[in-house]
């Protein structure tokens, strides 16, 4: 007989999943009913109206995908591209690339923008990029990009988009609820998230909106959408409308409880709030860090609140650090991804993560971890500098 | 300020979500840890070594797709199956068609054996097809075909395909734990199900196993997979062996924890044990169903346990009488799918729905309603036709 499984309690400061507050834990156990229940149907308005909500959006074609945010990029792009077709894609860590498989796997050619990994995407390359093709379908790029910490500037990707009448598609998983998303004011026409970062629900749904020219350019297709699971035109026999829910798949409806109690949470403490709160963690931890002799990965002016990558000393084990961490204190943070593997620590401090006590706890562990390990560090002076900062917010 | 969603204590007895024990709903609420860390690691090999055990296979590619079942089928056919190939497909309900679809999405040629909603797939036209049709790459079939009720014998037809050196893809989003599923006995070369049926799990997941003849076939494509997110050769990197798990998507942490669960009961349970509670409970509730003057709608031979569909009488309003039975008694059963809407109820005996107390709540409520509404039915003689199969066990 196989023993049940008790997970340990952590502190997840790592690149998501983040630490999930109890009430959504506890709606999310809450007694299953039917995926046609008149009252869950009932639900689904609610999470729709919560999500045109956070994205910042009128969009009628908002709604959650049925899995992980991975999916949510599959289904933005094998909706709106078809065989044949021309993207910008703009790459600046793991997400572009992944968008470029997608791109591909949709028979069509992803025309790459490269940027060091940790950097913003450049506006000027993208800009010479459609200078230098025609009939570009859409710009795709990420707006916060997770992998590395470093956000983009998506107003302005988004209008030299819309001046070259291109769709933009934009990956904005670890962006929502964190940093602003305006979809509607800056003319996102798919954005999609997943719902284990900044909303602090557990993993595995993907919150999408899609604009009314998008919608338009679906309905439009002259290809079937190659995925049937992932095709919004079914899929919004389900969720769309007020007229009669048809079966499409069953939705993972104990994930829709979780999902509509994180987005409670969020809309109770209120969008600028929630950044105000994100941005003031992200500057006592960044302090603590600075304080001990640690230095930042990501410029200043690009550095997402909610995901800090941290160059690793030299001489310091990345993993060694990591699994000390995990040990000694329960608390989880990232390792560095791709081309950054071994390079840098990312400390996610979003959602119900973004809270003064992690911060504390994180500055304190690694401290000590550090200190173990005979790393060059200032010790002794990362709280106090943390504690500076919320004393003067 | 958005309400909290507290939703009504149902009893399932549709055809999926089925009831979900307390057990599944307590560890599903349990604190999220990272997909990476390594307490997590050990529950994914734990729960592969449990879909080994339900699926009854020695298959190493055997795991939780992280999406709805229809997810599942997609991954069977996007995995196996490239532009150009030959299909045969099984059309006996709603999935054969769903499955025409994917084959067809491939870029593939879908030949169809139609069987009529409700019966069995025939042995002799699937013979027929492979006779008429050369280089057949794959036979796909519905094991327990949720939107009627049948089973089909997937045992010979998989014999079949050998002998035409053909893959066996097989749906047993149904079947699985309801009734014998025996993938390395039978010789099927990719099977997968859903968690909300049998598993009594909340839905979300797809369990799916691959023999080492598909996963040959697989490493030996000559084009991508088109879906980045189900691309098993991706996914294993994560889910396989015994090496450092990569990243791949962010695994439903939460939901892992429920499977694991419902998992271990099935386990505790033993398999025939479930079969045998299967029939015994499906054999009461047709015995109350007939007493009362109500009729079957499949052949007793193929009669799925867990998926009873019964003729609607004629003159009684389809959808009055389970919105009653919901408001009355919250009481979910289903209604009939596609040809069959209007004409068949379904009532899912799955899992941990599978109980005598289900069996006597449902004979009673479909009795009163009945009655409410002026049909023409026995009275009072249910409950003891039920009592009768449950003394004579």
């Amino acid at each position: 007989m196989t023993d049940a499984f008790h997970p340990p309690l952590r502190t997840l400061m790592g690149p998501g999943p983040s630490d999930v507050p109890p009430q959504v834990l506890e709606a999310l156990g809450r007694p299953t009913i039917g995926h046609l229940d008149p009252q869950f149907v009932a639900l689904m308005d609610d999470i729709k109206r919560l999500l045109q909500f956070v994205f910042q959006t009128q969009n009628e074609l908002t709604l959650p995908i049925s899995a992980p945010g991975s999916a949510g990029m599959e289904a933005a792009f094998v909706n709106l591209i078809e065989p044949g077709d021309t993207v910008i894609v703009c790459q600046n860590g793991v997400f572009g690339g992944r968008m470029k498989e997608n791109v591909e796997r949709c028979g069509a050619t992803a025309v790459m923008v490269q940027d060091a990994w940790g950097e913003a995407v450049s506006i000027d390359k993208v800009r010479a990029a459609f200078a230098e093709h025609n009939n570009v379908k859409a710009l795709a790029f990420v707006h916060a990009e997770t992998s590395t910490g470093a956000r983009s500037d998506a107003q302005t990707l988004a209008e030299i988009a819309r001046e070259n009448n291109a769709l933009v598609i934009m990956d904005t998983v670890t962006g929502l609820a964190g940093i602003p998303v305006e979809v509607d004011a800056w003319g996102i026409d798919c954005a999609y998230s997943g719902t284990q970062k900044c909303l602090s629900c557990t993993p595995g749904i993907a919150p999408i909106t899609f604009s009314k020219k998008a919608q338009d350019v679906i309905a439009n297709r002259t290809t079937k959408v190659q995925s049937w699971f992932l095709d919004m035109q079914l899929i919004m026999g389900y969720w769309g409308g007020n007229t009669k829910r048809a079966y499409h798949h069953t939705a993972p409806v104990n994930a829709m409880y979780a999902l509509h109690e994180s987005l409670r949470l969020v809309e109770a403490e209120g969008l600028a709030n929630s950044f105000a709160r994100h941005a003031l963690n992200h500057r006592a931890l960044v302090a603590g860090l600075e304080a001990m002799g640690l230095s930042m990965a990501v410029s200043e002016d690009i550095r997402l609140p909610q995901l800090n990558a941290v160059n690793i000393p030299e001489g310091v084990d990345d993993a060694a650090v990591r699994s000390a961490l995990l040990s000694k204190f329960d608390l989880e943070i990232g390792a560095g991804l791709g081309a950054l593997a071994g390079k840098t620590w990312r400390i996610g401090l979003m959602g119900f993560s973004s809270k003064g006590v992690n911060v504390r706890k994180c500055l304190l562990a690694l401290e000590t971890v550090l200190n173990e390990m005979g790393a060059d560090i200032t010790s002794g002076a990362a709280i106090p500098a943390a504690e500076a900062i919320y004393a003067n917010q």
